[in-house]
């Protein structure tokens, strides 16, 4: 390892960039480190200290050494996608960005896993197999550029999670940096089940708190021999939300039922994929079904049967794969699409149970009356998980704070529900008080008593998922005990 | 609640039963207590200090906390069917027996969920909602007897897991009662993807070490339209497990796929079930396919093509649901029948890459000749579980030494395949030392350390899973440091 020769007063940089191999091996001065004060929530920003850019699970695991003797905080950075803030360097971390770990290390289609590095972009990989008929299943709409390593950490979902399941249903194992720089394998054979307490389960959706994920060894599906999509266009949501309910219980399991309300659709109509969606619909539904081509056609007959008996006003089938990736796209593009209507907008993602739609709908626009800003809703409604995207302009003095209030009385809508507070997107610090919404102190305790086991100082990715202690006395006590 | 007059010299045993409501809550009598000396895993017994009976999670809590505090080693047993040792009282405990807590609490179909009580029969769940044609996946050959409590302990498997999953991936609440009597809810709103770290599947699987499940809400799946079933027979055992291979990787994920070797047909051709298997076949695969109809017929016609390629002896559809069923019903008597042709046996419990399935059925060969054991063989070969089944004589001086012996040989075998030493039945007391085939010391510690954090004083079910402090440096310091 070469010591570089950068000449500042903060020691630490100068000692940082010597475990590093790899050309520019860190960023330190205040204009670089601008990028990095901010993932997908950009609500809050915060300057790290630094951020380094280590090629190895060794150099990722002698950075987090250095932090932990030198008391410094650091965190985990992929490509910064994420919509809960849980990469923010709320404490002014050295971040350790995992974008040059970026190999796809071995296929074994035999045996259908890959094992890949953190920041394998998602959507590669399944490209990666595609010649094999293979792929990757969690789709997140960032897939283009999501890393495999953020998904592993949010347990990230996807249009087609309702069939396939989120991601921690296709991590069969994984190398860990600890916080104190040991190198851990968990599931190192690649068997969903092994002997022993599921690390595997706890380390994933853990936002980063536990551990620096270096290595993923993940479970490729082949492809579907046959897919086919609907799309449905309601003038009533109920209806659209009725139609929902009933294709679950007809035994129809799609691939991914995905629906979007009016404002929502006023939105990606606007933006870069338009695909015709009339604009005085209350509701359309996408759904798609996969699987051995014979028993297709009976499930699309089903599904059409259901649409019509809800009112549908107009339901038809992809004609061909290129009109089935233009109404993909007009959907994934969601999120985005809001800027072509809104100055900004803040996303949540609430679940229930598939059966209070219609009800959690109303208490949304309710909200949305009693707070004065539109809200749009983009939903994975098959498995329950809502995005209610509350549109506001950060320009008008006071809307912010009135946004981030209307996102969070969506979340209690949908705790109150018997729901819960996130689908996909994780805790972070967005929706860190909101845990209340769904844990008691007791059980939020019993959780951050797990991440002391990983993580005793609380050096890494700190103030993240759980309230804020100040606010809790049991937690205040639980901490003054250190 | 009622105070009991027992005459007993311990004031434990009369302390305890105060606590319980209903009639006969408490075995203390040697000549009761040795009915719970050991469960499935017979080789080792310990008596029970006492049983009690509670009837509900407040019971169960006042026992354990009436435990934490007397220092009272206690654990939890539901039907003793666990195979690996889970529910035998190593150190004299007190065992909380949830037989009586057996009611099915709530079917919700709409949201495809039913609550239960740890008590309750596997099969009676699917017996429960058959006439709305719902079911239960998890369905482990002791099904008829074995207790949903000790399913979510041991994240039980099934013939049918491959497709469908383990316990695991069909629990979507619990109520835990925990080492120091508090009672927990994790994952309350049988949502699968909750906030905050994925407690429920820490808890699942843990063997009974982490707390004790009161309440479990489970998912509930629709009856499959169809199935099918179809029985291979093979004069090479290498040409069955390239058959499975072949299936797979023909892109068909079959419900289950089954496979018995020469000795376990012999077995379960003398039990309670035969069928007529010819005893002169090396493989018998039993290969089932559900889903829609129309889908159903293709992937028969594909599997039997695959059978032909690979040699088959004769290959055949079950003509009807009473043909399909007797097949089910010779194959589940599968442990059970090698009653009929061995005084003793014990059965193991390895996973190994599907694509190793020859290679290690060679090795298992092998350890067979050398201990001079006979060792029958009976797979979920479709996800490489192996249940090798070793015959032995417990009145031979020495020849039970010789069969766990051979059964450590035959895990070590699946290890050293890249595998791991239990798929399903757990570690228990069994396994705890072939938990180093798979885990270095610093992992087996850091699980230590995840069960510290519920279980600190080590009361419930201590001596389970982990190897021996003792003959581990490690272990042993961390836990001098207590």
């Amino acid at each position: 390892m070469k010591t570089r020769n950068i000449k500042v007063a903060d020691p630490h940089i100068q000692n940082l960039a010597s475990l590093l191999s790899g050309p520019n091996p860190i960023l330190y001065k205040k204009v670089d480190l601008a990028a990095y004060d901010c993932d997908g929530f950009t609500i809050q920003r915060f300057l790290p200290k630094a951020v380094v850019f280590p090629e190895n699970t060794e150099e990722v695991a002698a950075v987090v050494k250095y932090c932990a003797e030198n008391n410094l905080p650091f965190l985990a950075r992929g490509a910064g996608t994420g919509l809960s803030g849980g990469a923010i360097p709320l404490n002014g971390e050295v971040i350790i960005s995992l974008t040059r770990m970026k190999r796809l290390l071995s296929v074994d289609l035999e045996n259908r896993r890959a094992v890949v590095e953190p920041g394998f972009i998602n959507l590669q990989l399944t490209r990666s197999v595609a010649n094999k008929d293979y792929y990757y299943a969690p789709d997140p709409s960032s897939q283009y550029c999501c890393t495999i390593g953020g998904n592993v950490a949010e347990n990230a979902g996807g249009a087609h999670c309702l069939k396939y399941g989120v991601t921690t249903n296709h991590i069969l194992g994984l190398e860990v940096v600890l916080p104190n720089g040991e190198i851990m394998e968990i599931g190192k054979n690649g068997i969903p089940d092994e002997p022993g307490y599921d690390l595997l389960g706890l380390l994933t959706g853990s936002e980063g708190t536990l551990g620096i994920v270096t290595k993923i060894t993940i479970r490729l599906l082949k492809n579907p021999e046959s897919k086919q999509t609907v799309l449905a266009y309601f003038d009533r949501i109920e209806d659209g939300s009725q139609a929902v309910s009933d294709i679950i219980s007809a035994g129809i399991v799609p691939a991914a039922l995905e629906m979007m309300d009016k404002i929502a659709i006023e939105g990606v109509e606007s933006a870069a994929f338009p695909v015709g969606h009339p604009r005085d619909i209350a509701a359309v539904l996408l759904i798609e079904v996969d699987g051995i081509a014979a028993g297709i056609e009976e499930q699309i007959e089903q599904i059409l049967e259901v649409c019509r008996n809800r009112n549908v006003r107009e339901v038809r089938v992809a004609k061909n794969e290129q009109e089935r990736e233009r109404w993909w796209a007009n959907r994934k593009t969601g999120f985005g699409a809001m800027g072509a209507i809104s100055n900004d907008y803040l996303v949540q993602d609430g679940v229930i149970p598939r059966s209070k739609l219609p009800q959690v709908l109303k208490k949304i626009h309710h909200i949305s009356k009693e707070h004065g800003l539109r809200i749009a809703n983009i939903f994975h409604a098959g498995d329950g998980n809502l995005h209610p995207l509350v549109l506001f302009d950060s320009r008008i003095p006071g809307e912010t704070e009135k946004a981030i209030e209307a996102g969070s009385a969506c979340l209690k809508a949908c705790a109150d529900a018997g729901g819960t507070i996130t689908g996909e997107h994780g805790v972070g610090i967005e929706k860190k008080e909101e845990m209340r919404f769904v844990f008691t102190d007791d059980e939020i305790t019993a959780q951050i008593n797990i991440r002391r086991v990983f993580n005793p100082d609380n050096l890494l990715n700190a103030g993240k998922m759980f309230p804020t202690p100040g606010r809790c006395a049991e937690i205040k006590q639980e901490l003054q005990k250190k």
